[in-house]
């Protein structure tokens, strides 16, 4: 496990000469099919930014990210530009690209649009928000190498670096009966006990398997939009994950996901519309 | 009413010369304030982006966009840029910028980025879709203009070119007796009977009053980042609207809209972070 890059060192963003580029190294312990994980340029892309916002004293948290995918990133250097588009008392706006170099020629992966604000200054008061969903303890969910091997693959993404516990109720789809409800609820740690980050939690809300699969719609989902909002500062602990989707039309699914820390505090919601590839039915 | 500008005249994108610029003119009607509605620069960003689409051969529909907006556009004319990001065979992604000239500099006023699709490639099958709310028909709920009314205001934004009709059993508010449940059920068309186009459902997704209202959460809710899908094309007749929110934590809320044609099909949805203000409870 030690030669492994952790998700902390992914995140150790590297100045360049230019104050508004960074850059960073990904393994491709990282992807799978050779493709880079969405989640972390998402989390490499708030990270990016708020090391800026460090540097320039703007609020520190990236709050909101709204995102498409250009192209498929690969293992290696990855290259964040951010751009400040409105500083402003309380938020400021920004946007930023990840590029990688191809035959020495940039090529982009990943545009994104970002808000930044300050989490501790949006604590309090709480008028209205959703309890976390009563469900089993991680150890009484199904890890998601099992669910994995009931559908009878070996491969699990991440599987080094994460850990994924599914409510047994919402697994159904594991073992070839989906509920049909559009919902899956789970846990998330990362394996080296790395206490979860706001920026860390783009990623989060993008890591477990797609939604589709309880409506007994299997395969790969590729995101076509993805906006996620960090609501909180995580509390040590596990991270509770639900998944829904109300609406799957001809091929495009919904997909919104809400996390809750130890504490029962909600601290991201997310919702991306995604490709799916519906059973024919005739 | 005659001299008024219509929703269709300012969506009727004149090229420039070059092929990815746009302008249009927009008159001080659709503002508040002195700034113009964030929703008919949304729509205007999506029209834009579908005429350059024509031009080009790609898919005809804007299904996504997420943005940010950076300074108050006011009457006059919008300038509207266009950046094909990604050409794909089923999805092309863009970005739009919208800027005003001030003093002869162009200022930004506006960026999205945009998901193109071929709507109806993606109406079937429907595996999934919420159900419009039972509610009272249009003739029975309550005008724009008596929920401002009884909250003592005159000014209706909007008032000349769109009907707002809200579900009693959600307008409490406007009396000063908000539900706390966070939801606003409503009808919404345009005056001058245009029949809702899938660009115009951006415009629509951000018209009403803010859901902020039905937890006694009063006055302006600036967007802080704002994601709409279209799903469908909409069938002539009313659009009926659901907003809710879950989450309103510490001055900012997540507000989510549903929109369904008249044949009762989801023909959008949107997600929004907001700023509202807070009573304070010392």
């Amino acid at each position: 496990m030690s030669t492994l890059q952790s998700f902390g060192d992914l995140l150790d963003l590297r100045h360049t000469d230019a104050p508004s580029v960074f850059t960073t190294e990904v393994d491709n312990s990282w992807g799978f099919a050779k493709a880079i994980n969405g989640g972390v340029l998402m989390s490499v892309a708030a990270r990016a930014l708020e090391v800026r916002a460090a540097d320039e004293g703007l609020q520190p948290h990236v709050v909101a990210l709204s995102t498409v995918f250009l192209s498929r990133a690969t293992p290696g250097t990855l290259r964040v530009e951010t751009e400040l588009l409105r500083r402003g008392r309380g938020v400021s706006a920004a946007q930023v690209r990840i590029t990688q170099d191809e035959d020495g020629q940039p090529v982009e992966r990943f545009r994104a649009l970002l808000t930044l604000s300050d989490l501790a200054t949006h604590a309090e008061p709480v008028l209205l928000q959703p309890s976390p969903p009563s469900m089993p303890v991680p150890q009484e969910c199904v890890g998601t190498p099992d669910t994995a091997k009931l559908r009878g693959e070996t491969d699990v993404p991440l599987a080094e670096h994460i850990e994924q516990r599914i409510d047994p109720a919402t697994a159904g789809w594991a073992r070839g009966e989906p509920s049909g409800q559009g919902e899956i609820r789970g846990w998330f740690r990362f394996l080296d006990d790395r206490v979860v980050q706001p920026a860390d939690l783009f990623f989060v809300l993008d890591c477990f398997p797609p939604v589709a699969f309880d409506l007994g719609v299997m395969g790969w989902a590729p995101t076509l939009s993805f906006t996620g909002y960090v609501r909180g500062i995580p509390a040590p602990g596990w991270i509770q994950v639900r998944m829904r989707t109300s609406t799957a039309i001809g091929g495009l699914i919904e997909e919104d996901v809400e996390l809750w820390d130890s504490t029962g505090q909600l601290v991201a919601q997310s919702r991306q519309l995604a490709g799916i590839r519906p059973p024919k039915n005739d």
